[in-house]
């Protein structure tokens, strides 16, 4: 074997492990956020749901979603609303708290006595509930569910924001967005603390 | 030479050519990426802004943060805000404006005469303003610059919402987030056309 078809051999040989190393990377790289993508998409609701309004602005049957979303909690729910009277809202978080989830609630004092407030309701069937009681609104419509992913916007959780308003939810697992969420939560969950407050 | 060693260095070449592959492909796919993040970050503003409310869970000067987000604008602003009262916001979207930035207000027509509202004012500056004038609210808090970044969440253009109450907003250009809030934005700029209103 002469020297000129040894390089070419070598050539050959480092050509294919280069192309291979290339498809190999691309595939590591893809495949996990593809899969990531396609079990928790990103999304945005808009309301009023079209099924009870009629208006072509909102979306349709976006109640769902958003009862969707909450019950799919594993292990926790950490819900940050400033007005709370939405009946069917209100029964997803029981019936998500008696499945054994961590569910929390922060709220606004100043709305504990708006027409059909459900937070009372919810503090009867055992769910923690803390409250803003400063002179300023605590005027936050969130969840957080599992730590890890998030719905917030504009929409608060009464029926004429459902069925009337225009109003929307995104829906992101995103860690840059979702994290800073989580930690303000913690953070205001802390500052409502009745304890700390009475001192 | 012998047959091994030819097999041995075709196997080093392979090996080789598969490491600088897997580094080539790393770096042309984490390269553009970083730009684009370093360039234009998601990321949240949470209100009371430090600097005027003392608060600990509030944001450091994030009102400033949201002021250049807006006069960031080279094309378009479009601003879709229940409550605009906010003198320095009106400020920011009059100057962009005068800049030759084509700017677009949507609000309610039941918060035109709230305290300080800056609305009628945009519009002696001609910029261009229309009104949901249903019963419903168009509750709305976001903003789209240059139909590509959006700013969203539940923080009305108000000095209470900026220096007292809790407040969040996201600021994105991911396009599975900012895409329908394009949309969205055209079709109620559609809807409260005031000359399909009159119809």
């Amino acid at each position: 074997m002469n020297s000129d078809s040894r390089i070419w051999q070598v050539g050959v040989a480092f050509g294919a492990g280069l192309c291979s190393g290339v498809i190999l990377a691309w595939y590591w790289g893809r495949s996990p956020t593809k899969q990531k993508t396609k079990k928790e998409e990103d999304k945005v609701l808009f309301f009023p749901d079209v099924h009870t309004s009629g208006d072509p602005a909102g979306g349709k049957d976006n109640l769902s979603k958003l009862l969707q979303a909450l019950a799919s909690a594993k292990d926790s729910l950490d819900v940050c609303i400033f007005t709370f009277s939405h009946r069917d809202l209100a029964d997803t978080l029981i019936n998500t708290h008696q499945r054994g989830v961590v569910v929390r609630v922060l709220t606004d004092n100043e709305q504990m006595h708006s027409y059909g407030c459900q937070v009372e309701r919810l503090r009867r069937a055992g769910i923690q509930v803390r409250l803003d009681t400063t002179s300023y609104y605590m005027h936050h419509k969130f969840a957080i569910i599992d730590h890890r992913r998030l719905v917030n916007g504009s929409l608060n959780w009464t029926a004429q924001a459902i069925q009337g308003n225009q109003e929307n939810l995104i829906v992101t697992s995103k860690d840059k967005l979702v994290q800073p969420f989580v930690k303000q939560f913690q953070l205001l969950w802390e500052k409502y603390d009745p304890d700390k407050l009475l001192r």
